[in-house]
């Protein structure tokens, strides 16, 4: 008579063992995946070379004449990087998910996540992305009143991995 | 013999249904709460009279003679705004959690959710802040190089709740 209460008592614990496990490992956020608080639209697919790996853009605001600042929303799949480039008016990014780098010549590689601020100055080349294995989303701030972005050669396996 | 298992397992469902409600309410955020991934720093207190109601502001980039853009994040609790205001070089808000409202002279009143962008051309009189019931949190890109922001008239419990 005690074996199907036993039974009973087994079977319940592995289920709430099994629903602790599910209730709080939603919880934990495999870095390796965004946050699904990524607040910006993702946008459309780039398609062009100045970009290496998979990367998306959604432009938040274009510049105009009154007002030079345009701001885009780039998320970059684990691996995805710009190739070395510079701007007239320099650029800020804000690191809104993921985990990235970002490089100037010259200087260490850095790793950005949620949170962080870069200010690049004008005309210094630098390159940014994601990081190996996480993918990474940005906010780019970037005066253009001095001119557009010029792009630059792409960043080696080995600078990226460094 | 079957009471303690009819026991049992009563007391089993009620603890089943107990955690289920306690995994999945974690799962509905409260509109009127922020995310957990408000994403930059909330900052310090603001304690200056262009405020009403309880904002904090956490400057994360600050213009300078080669870059005049200056983006700062701020909070404001529910019914906090600011007063009515303008920036000569233009203002860009990023809504990055939470619910707000933004309003320029003449315009409707506009409500502003994580994710909503809004570019203020130069010299128009606009006000933001947090909606009635729930938090905003917001990171303003300025343009500092025509001159600062210029401070006009309170917002009216009228204005704000239109």
């Amino acid at each position: 008579m005690k074996k199907p209460l036993i039974t009973v008592l087994s079977c319940v614990m592995i289920l709430v063992c099994v629903m602790i496990n599910s209730c709080y490992a939603q919880d934990k956020r495999d870095s390796k995946q965004l946050t699904t608080n990524s607040v910006f639209p993702k946008g459309s697919k780039i398609n062009n070379d100045n970009f290496k790996g998979t990367a998306y853009l959604k432009m938040l605001i274009e510049a105009d004449s009154v007002n030079p600042t345009s701001i885009g929303n780039v998320t970059f799949e684990p691996g995805a990087r710009t190739k070395w480039h510079q701007h007239p008016g320099g650029q800020i990014l804000l690191a809104i998910d993921g985990v990235g780098y970002y490089q100037e010549k010259g200087q260490a590689k850095r790793i950005l996540k949620r949170g962080d601020v870069i200010k690049c100055p004008p005309n210094v080349p630098h390159w940014h992305g994601a990081s190996v294995e996480a993918p990474f989303v940005q906010v780019a701030v970037t005066n253009r009143h001095l001119g557009e972005t010029v792009w630059l050669g792409e960043v080696t396996e080995t600078e990226y991995k460094n």
